[in-house]
């Protein structure tokens, strides 16, 4: 009798101890457009830590540009292969907010769930990972209680909230809801290809603290067609298939192979083929910003070996 | 005597471990006018972290303008309902620092905490929410130590350390110093009315990354006078007494209910009339800036159905 | 036996109960001059996450300037009094990166680490805690796997790789690297020094938000000197020898001392000489903007007694 006292107690303290750490949790992650103004975010974690106060909770970036889908589908995409599997990351880039798409869950085949209204945010993410299934969030269920008169702010009171009871392991990824089997909205883009010795891929987007111009040009297409670093390239750059900017540069391991102000093209921490200026700005050294810097769909750049 | 060691342990044991977890802590939530740059959050965590490492320490925002105690007030209030009972927010909004303005904890009706310079930054929170009680930081007790050579930075040095200790379980509300009974410096401002069809309310603030308005204006007044989303409403809006624009939208449930560019108005996530440009900006398109967008109990409202 | 059951089972307990909490890990804390854009701070986290899941991550700031190695070296300084011995700063201002640079990870005299590029950012927290050894991070050993191939996110795939698993206890201080002694990059400034009536130092910043100038100037060299607030001083302040502002002004403890619109000198947080404009910005009001507010080493300023 005496032992099986002893051995409740101690399996009861082994529960109660697991209980509070974040075992058994995974980590959220959240993107928004939303800036660090204002009492937004604070309100997203007040309701990620009203689900469960062990859940650890991380941010991605605040700062994709309002409305930008293309933005936010990259970012997540940069960032999955740093989070283990099971991560839930949450995105809230939502120019259609109150209009009729759909707000999902997708798992990739890697294991990562990402938890946004399906705009096409999860372009490069399906490209890149593979979808396992996608399932339509059930606002009836997955819902921040007496929340049905706010129509504006699912952010807060669907995603992070489906979000976080995923990862805290509330819910199970069935219990989201309905599964749409793999079909996810996807934004176009040209995707990278080799052809007759040139390259073409779409612009991904601006390193905007230091001018630096990332294109989706892989350098793993480029090494397996003979082009590495040390040789000499030439680049064009289209905005909407008008010539914005045509120049020779080599591609360089480290920005000091050349002159401070020089062209120099290298990849960037995505491996991906991308422009800068040595101690400078590529971007307003050739005034790129003239040209509307911020739907990157439409700009697509041209390669070939020299 | 074995029975007693035995449950020693087991009992030594289970205090050890509550402590080890943050299951008897309250979260700390602060904000600040300070930004992000500089080393000032760094060192805030870092007293916060040295109270007790176990803390759970979030940011409501370090994005309120300079001095903007307006700001500040409204960012706390919008976020409370968010935050379990006990959470204990630091607001460091202080263009006072140094002179004879109280530094004070307020507790509300609902349990939550709030350690701020009392100089209006309670506005809000103490009309939404109610006054318990308040009481005034002891700084003698209530203090770094070896801070008292440090004339100007009482956000981290008094606050942030009371809100911590305070979290933490190390003090009581009781400890924190005297008495204030419910006194608390308040902003003034017009509260929102309705007489004879015409509704009226202090602007409330801008979402600086859209560019839309938002007024102090509750839907539930509207709705229980017979305004409704669907109706057309005509909107005077000024500054000062003068008026700055006038023009009539209707009311919409998802910004998507008027063609881009067009005027609305829609209920924001805290239910207040929000005045937008669907896909634009009604800030820039009405040219709101110039009229100094920066001290909104200076703004105000009036909405009548058409 | 059994006692020796009951025993073993109570330490496996405690074993397994401080493994889940944070109990024997040091806090990272990071800063870079990646601001808040894009997915690189997202990526870190992800990195020190992946090692220890329980670790304590914190932000020092992510808006140093582009490549301002001086305000990274002044962020550290300012910082590190406010967190334990053990803790693990982590900075990633490495205009350098890819050049022959080294990585290293210093340990001050205080029991604080730094891991960061060779560059000069150690320059105050050397001059102020002391160095009691350096080690140059082996990339062979200290480096996230299949990560040879990336160039140029050191910070990610380097910096807060090592930094995390030292504040895990999962590498020691030896086991980072061979030892460099006590040699660490220094930047070339002037010391604080007093003379002949005369107090000089180089400037040290600049409070963005606020429009305050920031000196190196400590308040017990001008104390010790018998200067202290409520004095009036002259302020003389040199951008590379030429003057660039002449004026006197009181040394106050609370800017309400002085009238709206009038200079005033002040002991910042960090104790330092420091010059403002009460309710204004001393930069604009002087127009310092113009002489290129960004190399503050290059900025001195003599002060004396009225």
């Amino acid at each position: 009798m005496k032992k099986f006292l002893i051995f409740s107690l101690i399996f009861g303290l082994i529960f109660s101890c697991s209980n509070k750490s974040s075992d058994n949790m995974s980590p959220v992650v959240i993107q928004t457009d939303f800036g660090l103004t204002g009492s937004a975010i604070g309100a997203m974690y007040g309701v990620m830590y009203s689900v469960d106060e062990n859940l650890p909770i991380f941010d991605l970036t605040h700062f994709i540009p309002p409305y930008g889908i293309w933005e936010g589908a990259l970012a997540l995409e940069e960032t999955v292969e740093y989070w283990p599997e099971g991560t839930v990351f949450v995105s809230v880039v939502d120019p259609g907010v109150g209009t009729e798409r759909k707000s999902v869950v997708l798992k990739t085949k890697s294991g990562h769930y990402f938890v946004t209204p399906d705009n096409g945010t999860l372009t490069f993410v399906a490209d890149t990972y593979g979808v396992d299934e996608v399932r339509e969030i059930d606002e009836a269920v997955n819902r921040r209680q007496n929340t049905e008169e706010s129509y504006t702010f699912h952010g807060r009171d669907v995603y992070v909230y489906t979000g976080a009871k995923l990862a805290a392991g509330q819910i199970s990824f069935e219990d989201v809801g309905k599964s749409l089997g793999t079909n996810v909205t996807l934004i176009p883009h040209e995707k990278p290809n080799y052809d007759n010795g040139t390259y073409k891929a779409s612009l991904a987007g601006l390193d905007a603290n230091f001018g630096n111009v990332w294109s989706l040009l892989p350098r793993k297409i480029m090494s397996e067609n003979g082009v590495n670093a040390g040789d000499n390239i030439m680049v064009k750059i289209y905005k909407n298939d008008n010539l914005v900017f045509s120049g020779s540069m080599p591609i360089v391991n480290t920005f000091g192979d050349v002159a401070d102000g020089e062209n120099l093209a290298y990849f960037n921490s995505q491996l991906n083929l991308s422009f800068a200026v040595n101690m400078g700005s590529f971007v307003s050294k050739h005034g790129l910003t003239k040209y509307g810097l911020d739907s990157f769909g439409d700009w697509k750049i041209e390669v070939s070996k020299l």
